[in-house]
């Protein structure tokens, strides 16, 4: 740290990505991240942006937000998009948090709303998932503040129905929900719809997940022609071309190629479900993930043992130590071969006990 | 806007990018993007990296900080990479101005400081150009505040020595220089080795000129290791992943092709001196540009006129409504043809009067 930083961030704690190791070789199940490439399509019309990156990309992004706009029954109006949807969930935070309103979020989510809050001198209220992990509805009806939920939440890949959160919604329309959907395409239902009825809704998405594109970084932001706006005025306050050439066209063409979008995460799904089983025949217990990732533990093998074993055997998964969840670990649905690797090292794991 | 927007950003009046038309083809002088694609090399990493785009990005950019420390002939703890060099000056704004530290920089200058500094509610000092458009060091040796200069200036194309840039710097060291050298490349020279003896000096650069990077986003931050420190906590608190894969192995790409680089950037020299003088030939007077661009104006034509002829004529070129230089145009320089093209246009305006 320089002695010229500015006061307000000197004791702010940064987030911390998912390890990247370079000195080994592992099957990554670490950052949730698809074992599939992204669409040909998307790849041909990223391809094509390459000799024409000296022109500057379209700040607007008018071809991918009329396309998004129309496979998601909005309006061009309706969407923003964004440098990975972190840059649409930062600029939530900047536009509806601090002051006299705090942002809340659960206890055990995503760990970047808590960064967020921090960079923007926000007040956090952090509401304690129940026992099993679930939401307690009743605690967001009654919180003031900006309420942020990944749903399905992350790690758990635990969701609320799109009914509990028109209820939240309708509890109190003067102040904002934003629902952070990174995980939805895996097999929950979305919010989208509901922006036409609640104007204090913003629900992001991402490419990075069901739609492989995590390196080319793509997100969206969905709501009110008015939030739109705030975030607008703030992207171009910021930085107006976010979006670079390569990433918008990428968006295109995965949009474009909806068979593939399909058929991926239907295996990712099945794929879940299989090693779900496989897991539980082990003596695993999980939670009932909707996500691209299982949150599991085994009673007899801790946490951080699990992991540090499994990073022994060349593989990769994610262990938080937050208290409440530091006898589990996240781990990433990847392609069935990994999957089959994961459940032989699990196996030997399990027996040498 | 909406009614939930924080009031901090009610009043904020967002960058307004220049103007990119899609009713008719122009010859687009008016945003200094480079006339040449991206170097082959660059487009060849790039799209090696297609394919792999369902993994994230490395969020420190190994790969790229090492070969731009290396170009630079600083150490990698000396560099960070930014989706664009406005990510980089946003981050510095960031982390340097606000609460008792104005922003300090030119009254004609790039129009994105001022955005910066009110988005981030930082007080500003704007300190006016002598009357030639050069800058008073005196002025700048006495404020008090994060000094940010663009050098060479947009949109004059005027620019301090680096012994005016040091004299600056040792003036006082309590506080950040911020050196912007987005248009170094065409025949200045940078302050880069000055961040060795001076820990007050943050460099920005850019690939979106001389590197016909533009729609690729890919700005550079050059600074003792404790500036970089900072900027890293900011970006790490903000959007980790910035810099998407394709963009970083463009950058690669682009660092490895010297004599392509070399090449582009002697071509935008010449021709801005041809350009130059064509002009001078026509009547037009104008600054001593080291950008890729010309600052002219012509004493029997306004500046807003003489944009809106050369529009009639399909030529889009920037005019600033700002009083102090309404009577002028930049011009970028684009290819032989395009100047041309000016040329004869602009023979034509001159001739009518």
């Amino acid at each position: 740290m320089s002695k010229f930083l500015s006061k307000k961030y000197q004791g702010l704690q940064a987030y911390v990505p998912g390890e990247q190791p370079k000195e080994r070789k592992y099957v990554k199940l670490n950052t949730n991240e698809s074992p599939f490439q992204p669409s040909k399509k998307a790849q041909e019309l990223a391809k094509e942006q390459l000799q024409k990156c000296m022109l500057y990309s379209d700040p607007d992004c008018k071809e991918l937000c009329s396309l998004l706009a129309k496979k998601l029954g909005v309006g061009t109006e309706n969407v923003i998009v964004g440098n990975g949807s972190d840059e649409i969930l930062n600029f939530a935070f900047m536009a509806y948090c601090g002051g006299e309103t705090p942002a809340v979020f659960p206890d055990i989510t995503y760990g970047f709303y808590k960064v967020f809050a921090d960079l923007h001198g926000a007040k956090k209220t952090e509401l304690p998932l129940r026992e099993d992990f679930t939401v307690n509805l009743e605690d967001y009806k009654q919180a003031k503040g900006t309420v942020f939920l990944a749903n399905p939440n992350a790690p758990t890949g635990l969701a609320l129905s799109v009914a509990e959160v028109e209820e939240l919604l309708a509890a109190d329309s003067g102040r904002i929900v934003v629902i952070d959907e990174a995980y939805v395409d895996f097999g929950w239902e979305s919010c989208v719809p509901l922006i036409q009825k609640y104007g204090n809704l913003l629900v992001s998405q991402t490419f990075s997940k069901s739609r492989s594109l995590a390196g080319a970084r793509l997100g969206v932001g969905i709501a009110s022609r008015e939030i739109i706006e705030d975030l607008n005025r703030i992207k171009y306050s910021t930085n107006p071309y976010n979006v670079n050439r390569m990433t918008a066209a990428a968006g295109v063409g995965s949009l474009l190629d909806t068979e593939y979008f399909e058929a991926c995460r239907n295996k990712i799904i099945a794929n879940r479900e299989w090693t779900a089983e496989q897991l539980k025949a082990l003596g695993f217990t999980m939670t009932e993930s909707q996500g691209n990732f299982l949150f599991v533990r085994h009673e007899k093998i801790g946490g951080q043992e699990l992991y540090l074993k499994l990073k022994e055997k060349g593989i990769l998964v994610r262990h938080f130590a937050q208290e409440r969840i530091c006898e589990y670990n996240r781990i990433t649905v990847g392609s069935p071969k990994e999957m089959e690797t994961l459940v032989k090292a699990l196996k030997e794991i399990v027996c040498e006990r």
